[in-house]
C-alpha cells in the first residue's frame, strides 16, 4: 500500500496540530476492536474537523493511492471499523449539532455527534430521536448511518435508513455530496444518500447528516409476557398491534438467554414469577392523553384469558420499566461467559421467527454436546440474535463454529431470511456474503463500486 | 432508433397472442398522457404476463439497440410513461398478488397490480395498506414504486419508498435481480431496491414488490379546522401531533382552492361556517379503544381556545368524514377550469411552508394580473401543491408560464426545498432539474445510469 512518507508530511500540514496523530499510544484505541477480538494496524490517525478537511484527506490519498478506514465510535461487531495498513480517518471531531429545526420535526449533526447526544439535542427541543441501541453513549451518527443500524425501535420507527432525511459526504474522489436538505419528499433523481447509508464507508465517508425527529412521549409502559413458545409469541404481538397504538419494541428472551444473564450480571430480577420458556419486553410510547397502562393491561389480561400468555408485569413506574429494560440489555454480557460459542446476527420474515427458534435449537443441541442455545432479541422485526454456547468446560478447538455458523446461516436463508439483519457484514461476515448473495445482486454491488471508487480506496477490505 | 420488422417479429413470437399488439386502437389509451397533454407514439405495445418475457423483452430489444418505455397504470404527471417511438412495455398484464403474509404484515404484488386492490388484498387480511393517493383505482405497483409516490398519508406511513420490503426488477441488461424477501432487517450490502425505487423507469424494469402493511385501524376521525395564516396551521400540526396518537393526514387547503372546487364540482358544501383563509383537514386513525373522537374534540377546543384555530368540525360518521375527504380531493378538478395557470409540486421543510406560501402568492400576484393563487396539499409532509391562474377570460398567450415557475421553484429552493415533491421528473421537469440540481449529484446519477445502462435503452428520455 504505497502509504509514503511524503502523504504523511502532506496529510499532517493539512489537517495540523489536533488534527492527526502518529503516536501509538493515541492509536491504541482506534485500533482495537472494542471486544478485543481484532487488532489493527494503521501508521497515521486522521482527525479532521470540518468537511473541508475530510475531502482534503481522501483526495490527497487518492492522489497517492493510498486506502482509507473511515471510523466512527468504533462500536461495530464486524470489524468494518478496524484498520489493516490504512489511513484511519476518525470523524470523532466533527461532533456538532449543527441545527435543530423542531418546527421540521429535524436536527442535522455531523458524523461524529455520539448517538446520546443527539438523542438529548431532541430531548432539549421537545422532541426525541427514536434510533435507540445498547450502544447509544459512544456509536456516533456517521457509522450509524454507514451501518444502517437497527436496535429496538425498529418496528415503530425504522432502521437509521429511515431517519435519515438529508446526507452530506465526501465521495471517492474528493467531491462533497450535498444532499443535507431536510425534506420529507425529493422526487428529483435518484436518492444518492440510499447508497452510502448501509455501505459501510465503501462508497464515501459520511460527513453529517438530517436527522427526523418524532414526537416526545408523554407516556410510556414497560411490559413483560410469558408464553411457552414462539409462536404465542408472535400471536401476542399482532393481538396487540392491533388493538393498542404505541407499541415501539417487541423483545423475545429465552430462558437460557434469562438464565445466563441472572447467574452471571450482579443486580438483576427475574421479572415474572413462573420463569416462563419465553419472555417478551413490551414497550409502548405515546403522546396521547389515553390511559396507556389500562389499556396494556386489558390487552395482556385478555391474552391470559385465552391462554396466548401464562404470565405477564406491567411496570408501575420508571423505576421498574428501567429494571425490565435492563434485563434486556444485560443479556450480551450475560452469555459473554468465555464458552466456545457461535453469535449470529440472523433476521427472517417475522411469521417465521418461530420455525427459525425450533429448528436453529434443534440444531445447535445435534452439533454441540450439551449446548446452552440463547435466543433474544428484536422479534417484532423478524431480527433474532442466537447464540449456540458450548460448556464453560468444553475445550475451544473441537466447538464447530464455522460448520455451526453455516448450517444456522443455510436454515435462515432457507425461511427467507438474511444472513446480517443489523450488525453488517464488514470484514466478518465477507466469506458468508459470497455465499449467500444472489450474483446478479453481488455483480451489480461491484459495478456500482467500480464506477463510484475505481481505485477501491474506501474501507478496501469491508463488505465487498 | 433502430426497431426493425425483425425486433418485431421475435418480440412477438416471444410474447404470443394477447402478449403484444400493434394495433393503433389497443395502442391509443396507452399513448396519450391522461389529462391530453402529451400525445406519444410507439410501434409495438409488449405486454408479458410474467418476469421470464420481461427479461426476454429487454434481452431482445438490447440486442437490437432499441429502447424502451414501461408503463404502469398510466396514471404520471410528468410524462414519463409516454413513449415517443420507444416499444411500450406495459405491466399491465402482470396484476397478481402472489402471496400474502399477514404474521409477517406483508404481501408480494406484482408490478402491474392496481393500488385500489392491493389496498382490497390487505383489508381481506384484516390488514392495511397505507398508500392513498387520488388515483388509486388506476395506478399500478410498479409505477408507483418507479416514481416513488407520496399521496396523503405520507406523514404517518412514509413515501412508497418506504413501504417496499423487497423488489423483484429486469435490470437493462436483461438479468433478473431477485431481492423480494419481505425481511425488516437486512444488512448485506448495497440496498440495491433503493436504486431502483423513484428511478423512473431508468435503471431497470420492476416486475414484483413485496410491501409493508400496518394493522388495520380501528377508528377513524376526520377533522376540519380553519386558521387565518399558514402559521397557524403549523402551530396546530405541533400540538396534534404532540397530543393525540394517530395523525395521518394534515393536508392544508386555501379558500381560493376551496372556492373554485365549490363553484365547479357538483354537489359539495362549505364545510366551516366561517369560509377562513386556510382549512386544514385532519385525519386521525387508530387501532386503540381510546375515545379518539373525544381526543380531537379535546385538542381542538384547546386550540379553539388559544385562538390557534378560528373554527372546527369533527366528522360525526364515516359519511361526514367521507364528505370531507371528498372536498379535498376535489380541489385538483376545481382549478383545471381551462384557465392559464401554472401547477407545481414543491416541496419546503415543514417548518417553511409558511414563509413559501406567503412569498409564492406575492409572486403570483406581481407576475400576473388579477391572479388566483391555490394552494393546498400536504403541510404535514411540507408538500404544497401550488397553482397560480390567470382570469379564465386571459389570453394564453400572455401568461408568463416559464418566468413564474422559474420564480416560484427559485423560491422553493432557497427556503431549502425542491421542485418535484411527489410527481418526479419524467419528460416535463427536466430542463428545471439541470438548473437546480446539485452538479455532483447530478454528475453521479449519470455514472450511474452510465454504469447500469451503459447503452440509455432503459427510459431514455425521462429524468436523465
Amino acid at each position: 500500500m504505497p502509504i509514503t512518507p511524503d502523504l504523511l508530511d502532506r496529510l499532517a500540514a493539512r489537517l495540523g496540530p489536533g488534527g492527526f496523530s502518529t503516536d501509538p499510544d493515541v492509536l491504541a484505541p482506534h485500533l482495537r476492536e472494542w471486544r478485543g477480538r481484532i487488532q489493527g494496524v494503521s501508521p497515521f490517525l486522521a482527525m479532521p474537523g470540518d468537511t473541508a478537511a475530510v475531502a482534503d484527506v481522501v483526495r490527497l490519498c487518492r492522489e497517492a493511492g493510498a486506502a482509507i478506514t473511515p471510523q466512527g465510535g468504533n462500536t461495530g461487531l464486524v470489524g468494518g471499523q478496524i484498520p489493516d495498513g490504512e489511513i484511519l480517518l476518525s470523524l470523532k471531531r466533527m461532533n456538532r449539532i449543527r441545527s435543530v429545526d423542531p418546527a421540521n420535526d429535524s436536527l442535522v449533526a455531523e458524523a461524529g455527534a455520539v448517538l446520546a447526544v443527539v438523542q438529548e439535542a431532541a430531548i432539549q427541543a421537545d422532541r426525541r430521536f427514536p434510533l435507540s441501541l445498547g450502544s447509544q453513549g459512544s456509536a456516533m451518527i456517521g457509522g450509524l448511518i454507514s451501518t444502517n443500524a437497527g436496535g429496538v425501535h425498529v418496528m415503530r420507527f425504522g432502521m437509521m435508513r429511515e431517519l435519515v432525511l438529508g446526507l452530506e459526504a465526501v465521495l471517492p474522489d474528493g467531491r462533497v455530496l450535498d444532499a443535507l436538505s431536510p425534506l420529507r419528499k425529493n422526487n428529483t433523481g435518484y436518492d444518492l444518500k440510499q447508497l452510502l447509508i448501509g455501505a459501510e464507508g465503501t462508497l464515501g465517508v459520511i460527513t453529517a447528516a438530517a436527522l427526523k425527529l418524532a414526537p416526545a412521549p408523554r407516556q410510556h409502559v414497560v411490559a413483560m409476557a410469558g408464553v411457552t413458545e414462539p409462536g404465542h409469541a408472535l400471536t401476542l404481538l399482532h393481538a396487540v398491534r392491533g388493538q393498542v397504538e404505541g407499541l415501539s419494541a417487541f423483545e423475545l428472551m429465552n430462558r437460557q438467554s434469562i438464565a445466563l444473564a441472572l447467574s452471571r450480571v450482579p443486580g438483576l430480577r427475574e421479572p415474572l414469577a413462573l420463569a416462563p420458556p419465553f419472555t417478551v419486553l413490551l414497550e409502548f410510547e405515546t403522546t396521547g392523553s389515553e390511559p396507556l397502562e389500562d389499556n396494556v393491561e386489558a390487552v395482556l389480561a385478555d391474552m391470559l384469558e385465552t391462554g396466548v400468555i401464562v404470565d405477564a408485569a406491567v411496570s408501575r413506574s420508571q423505576t421498574q420499566a428501567r429494571e425490565f429494560w435492563r434485563l434486556r440489555e444485560s443479556l450480551p454480557e450475560g452469555h459473554r461467559t468465555g464458552a466456545a460459542q457461535v453469535n449470529l446476527d440472523i433476521s427472517v420474515p417475522v411469521s417465521q421467527t418461530p420455525a427459525f427458534i425450533a429448528a436453529g435449537d434443534a440444531l445447535g443441541r445435534r452439533m454441540v454436546a450439551d449446548a446452552r442455545v440463547v435466543a433474544f432479541g428484536h422479534m417484532g422485526d423478524g431480527n433474532i440474535h442466537f447464540s449456540v454456547l458450548a460448556p464453560d468446560a468444553a475445550p475451544h478447538d473441537a466447538f464447530p463454529y464455522h460448520p455451526l455458523q453455516e448450517a444456522l446461516h443455510d436454515l435462515a436463508v432457507s425461511l427467507g431470511g438474511s444472513i446480517s439483519a443489523e450488525h453488517g457484514i464488514g470484514v466478518a461476515r465477507k466469506d458468508e456474503l459470497l455465499r449467500f448473495k444472489d450474483p446478479v445482486a453481488l455483480d451489480v454491488m461491484r459495478t456500482l463500486k467500480a464506477a463510484l471508487d475505481p481505485q477501491r480506496l474506501m474501507n478496501p477490505r469491508a463488505l465487498i
